[in-house]
């Protein structure tokens, strides 16, 4: 076996955002598969916000990726070598690959893809983690109900375009938020929400107050910071709020100084009998067969749809990713490692 | 009918601490009843922290008192005069009296109370609206298994002692907070929670952390401010947080300048996968058959204890309210308003 293997690992921790500084490429041969085992080529590499998190030192809802070790991370690729049964050479497999060209797995953990039904891409994307995590958390914590009003930020994103399409098949208004006038023609245009408004305008409270003349039933949190806050006041009675983001934190050093939001917060939560509730995909993977039923069937019916923002070459993975926590990615982020044989 | 009706009215809406000068008594011959009416002549007057909410002119969780009118509140009392078959002189009842001492009603909301069973007083207490929350947002919400860590502010006050004694029965750990050493030694001693803190002890915060070496599970936020600064770093995976009062914030003018602890909060709602709920009593009146069957038993076996603090006439209860919301009180605030003839 004479390829090698790119990885990107772990240098230092980020204080603040990310730097180019806190990753370092490396090569090293492609891994020999042991008993049980078989190698990964990767194709797609998923980039998502909730990496951030693991790259610090403190708690977070993941374990912490190891200094010096490659980066943590899921992706899609194909069975090249394999001394297990039950993954066979040609198998298009989702799993844990890290940040590199090729891994090794015992198949703990990992999902196969057929890429006769869906492009393998999904596995990471609409089918995959981030369809999931929209799924779940707007219909098992949002519950929402025809005539409500649902709004989410990252709209265009992998998980908020989801949100506000699913809520739209339930009969719901979808109010989506995002940070182009690109990004909401987009989210209104091709993905069908109701209104969506950029959070950059100077009067971006006022339309959003606008865009929900009912208020708001639920509020599917995957930013915090400015956008809560304009979101917060047009919370209404037994309105639900499921957090499974906070992307605009995730680079804060320093809790910010000013005017102290918490009790504006719980006083709403009072007056108004609001239910917050934080989720954490991996804990909820029993809802897997029910929402792959549901999304794909969805998606044959031409009900939901995805966009993709392919970065190519491992190489641009820091940046891709340094970018995708100021929202410079428009939809789901991938970096393509090797070809797709199976995309024409 | 020559007796006199002592009310208490709104003046003018306090801005902060509520002062005298908000109250107004006045003197007007009792009312008498018309048809389909009676009489009620109130025994004990409650005061509860969220009439605090209803002199404000912002929206509330309840129907604001109108300037001028006699103060809202909820009391138990006499039947003394009735044109309506279903209450008879001499019943004992629990209705919303407001601030004064007699009131008409025609029976809506009214509930009879047998004074054979329990004292009356406790038809506004342990067996009234404050035992009714403890036992809905500690059960419904804060969902407590044995063996879990539940904390409690005002931990001597109406609902806190219900909490934690509620909790004692479930088999879990059962912390109080309170506001003095004498009430803290009450809370252990008599009510039997496992420990309760003085909040206004310098280390209060060490202390707290030092009492739930395995963190909190739920915690019954009635109180806000600082005790929740306390209580956040401790929450645990999958905490619950049943949010029925914020004492702490109603006197607030503006929000408070200094660090911004909202991105701390969600942070933890998210890496804690925290559930928070607000909840107002008034729409789980349906819970009340289970819990005067529950509570009423656990009262009668001696597993639940309960403390009163009775301040003797009508025209104390604004001075009482106002210590109430500092903390002054020493269990369930009541007012006797007349003589209880079923108190030996």
């Amino acid at each position: 076996m004479s390829a090698m293997n790119k990885q990107i690992l772990l240098k230092s921790r980020p204080v603040g955002e990310p730097t180019a500084d806190n990753f370092q490429l490396v090569e090293t041969p492609a891994p020999t598969p042991g008993p049980g085992q078989f190698r990964v080529k990767v194709i797609y590499m998923s980039l998502d916000p909730y990496m951030r998190g693991r790259m610090g030192a403190e708690k977070s809802y993941a374990a912490n990726a190891e200094l010096g070790q490659v980066m943590v991370g899921g992706g899609v690729g194909v069975v090249e070598d394999s001394n297990n049964d039950q993954f066979k050479t040609g198998d298009y497999v989702m799993c844990g690959t890290g940040w590199q060209s090729y891994c090794l797995s015992d198949g703990t953990g990992v999902m196969k893809l057929n890429p006769d039904q869906a492009p393998i891409s999904t596995g990471v994307g609409v089918l995959g983690m981030p369809g999931l995590t929209a799924y779940y958390g707007l219909l098992e914590i949002g519950k929402p109900q025809a005539g409500e009003t649902v709004v989410v930020a990252a709209a265009s994103g992998a998980v908020g375009s989801v949100v506000g399409q699913i809520a739209r098949i339930k009969g719901c208004r979808a109010i989506g938020i995002a940070g182009s006038a690109e990004k909401c023609a987009f989210v209104v245009d091709e993905l069908g929400f109701d209104a969506c408004l950029n959070y950059k305008d100077a009067d971006f409270k006022e339309k959003l107050a606008a865009a929900c003349p009912d208020g708001i039933d639920v509020y599917f949190e995957n930013v915090g910071g400015k956008v809560f806050e304009a979101v917060l006041p047009l919370l209404n009675d037994d309105s639900r709020m499921p957090v499974c983001g906070l992307i605009s934190q995730y680079n804060m050093t320093d809790l910010p100084q000013g005017t102290n939001m918490l009790p504006a917060l719980m006083r709403s939560v009072l007056t108004h009998r609001i239910l917050i509730q934080g989720f954490i995909i991996s804990y909820h993977f029993h809802h897997l067969p029910a929402f792959l039923k549901d999304v794909s069937g969805w998606i044959r019916e031409g009900k939901l749809k995805y966009r993709e923002d392919i970065v190519e070459g491992i190489e641009k993975a820091p940046e891709a990713f340094m970018g995708l926590l100021k929202g410079k990615n428009f939809g789901k982020l991938l970096v393509r490692v090797s070809d797709d044989p199976t995309r024409k």
